[in-house]
């Protein structure tokens, strides 16, 4: 492997579209999208989140993206001042071990690719910088290299990362990979240390990248390169051909790459960093005014504590209530207790059981 | 006076313009001319209230309302069936003794007026219909009758009547009238017996109230002959003259006139009566479904227990939450507690010194 100064680039995934956060967020409207933590959307801050990193050159960035999407996102670059970039819009969404690997056949085979969900966000941008430097030496030898989010709760929401020796300044061998822990174990993980969240944030050489696919994903990796031998450009745009794509086995990158590969590091990190996977941690990163209410919108909070106030336009009074989340967004109006966001399942489920009623009638 | 067959006419007030019910009832929107309790509006709730009443014959109604609502009156009217009625328009509110003397300087002087709020609902029609039949026979003879509610809890926001000895059919003299009541002596009345709620519904000849209102308010009576002397008409639509109105002492028919006079008498009625004053009371007079939740407007309730929801247009989702109102009107979402709404005042006071401060920016 070269031993030149190295290029970063960054890789943005931009495929998801949950509705962990409904009723903002939407299939038409995932969350990276939209300015939940700040005026800025996810989108918008992950794409700036290298600015001012000194450890190395960082070349022009590659969006992968749902091809729905292309529009929102040139102009959400435009607004960030981002010029230079490139998207590639995958015609199917084919989980992250093939979205990698659409941006690896893209940039320069010794390109360093910063790996990084588009609706993460990270307040903390020097810890992230330090981390990226500390992974470097690793990451030009050839190294996969995650980032491991040092845990602050026995959080059963994330997969863990058991940590080995150490190879390099304050980062480790990966042990292994631990799958989304149970409440006891993840409390066991959290007593022991030398644990992190896996966060799905990774720095690695992207033929480094390709050789691992070959080695473990033979089949994935010829659909993925047949898909961009044969794409189509336009400007900023990139279309890998459909069918090729289509025909790709859809799996993560944890599972297909990195659980499988020796030379595995991790770099923990504590960085302010949240998936954002609920309106109970939006709540949680939010800057919070007295009696920790968290307002995005017009909001009138009158002797009212702990709550998170969400609206794209309505104007929200809350008199003498705690502990509630009220989000209005899309002409929805919802309202549960704090601590209990993970029930929006239950009302998209309810509201997919009430359409499908209507749609038998 | 006669004893001919007497004609009872509807005499609907409709000046209000609280905000007890905001963020719904506003100046502009009082809470007489909204659907908050069924598909009608509570004005059009009691424009027909007299209807299939078969103690007497019944005229055409007369309306005395804020002349900003004219429009709006015609068009609630028409939608009722109501064709042949009259509307006063007040070009100043000067409270309910001029306003009822307005309607009774129209009315024949052998009408029998019976006067309503327009923003209260009465679920029990039969209940009221044989308590105006009751009422009747002192009517004629020139008594003034108000409709005593029965009270079924020590409320302090209404005033009371003590009910003195009968004089007719369940009809009582009216021993003394009670202002609003601190709760002690709410309790007391209650325990008691022979005390009604003063809900501001009236009977009395249009002749025998203008002989009360010479004898105890002379200059009010003459301000209000002199602007209907000089009245302007317009079909169906009455325009007292401004100059002469607006010199009209502004007072309530119980101060003014009911609480001087001596032949007084009180009909106790339990009727299902509500004067909706407050989103407490329209939860309680509410249909209200399974756990005893009220809803208007598009609303998923998912494991939530005695709520109100009244939405006018927005969809409301709520989630294992208990005991809360919610309001979503006209750009507006409010949340406070069940049992707490008459703090919509903190709401509305604040609301007012925000405008004042950017005002005075």
């Amino acid at each position: 492997m070269s031993s030149d100064p190295v290029n970063i680039v960054p890789v943005i995934l931009s495929g998801g579209s949950g509705t962990r956060l409904w009723p903002v967020s939407r299939p038409e409207h995932p969350k990276q999208l939209l300015p939940l933590t700040a005026d800025e959307t996810m989108l918008q801050l992950t794409a700036v989140r290298t600015r001012g990193f000194e450890g190395a050159s960082v070349g022009r960035p590659i969006l992968v993206s749902n091809a729905a999407h292309a529009d929102i996102i040139d102009e959400q670059l435009q607004q960030s001042g981002i010029a230079d970039y490139q998207v590639i819009l995958e015609p199917i969404g084919r989980n992250t071990a093939p979205a990698i690997a659409l941006a690896a056949l893209e940039a320069q085979g010794d390109d360093a690719l910063l790996v990084m969900p588009s609706d993460h966000v990270i307040t903390d941008l020097p810890a992230f910088h330090a981390a990226i430097a500390r992974a470097l030496p690793l990451v030009v030898k050839g190294w996969l290299v995650t980032f491991g989010i040092t845990p602050d709760g026995p959080e059963t929401g994330y997969g863990y990362i058991q940590m080995g020796d150490l190879c390099g300044e304050a980062v480790h061998d990966v042990a292994r990979f631990v799958e989304k822990p149970d409440s006891a174990n993840a409390e066991r993980m959290l007593a022991e240390g030398g644990h992190a969240w896996n966060a799905g944030i990774f720095l690695f050489r992207a033929d480094a990248y390709l050789a691992a696919m070959e080695t473990h994903q033979p089949d994935m990796l010829k659909a993925v390169r047949t898909a961009m031998t044969q794409a189509k450009r336009d400007g900023a745009h990139i279309f890998p051909d459909a069918m090729a794509f289509h025909a790709c086995p859809s799996d993560s990158v944890d599972y297909a790459i990195m659980e499988r590969e020796a030379q595995v590091a991790c770099v923990p990190v504590s960085m302010g960093w949240s998936d954002v996977g609920s309106w109970d941690s939006l709540h949680a990163v939010s800057t919070r005014c007295a009696d920790e209410n968290a307002v995005r919108g017009d909001a009138l909070l009158l002797g009212t504590r702990n709550c998170l106030v969400h609206s794209d336009g309505p104007r929200v009074t809350l008199v003498d209530v705690d502990d509630l989340i009220v989000v209005v967004a899309q002409g929805d109006v919802m309202i549960l207790k704090r601590g209990e966001s993970q029930k929006v399942r239950k009302v998209t489920e309810a509201l997919k059981a009430l359409d499908a009623a209507k749609a038998a009638d």
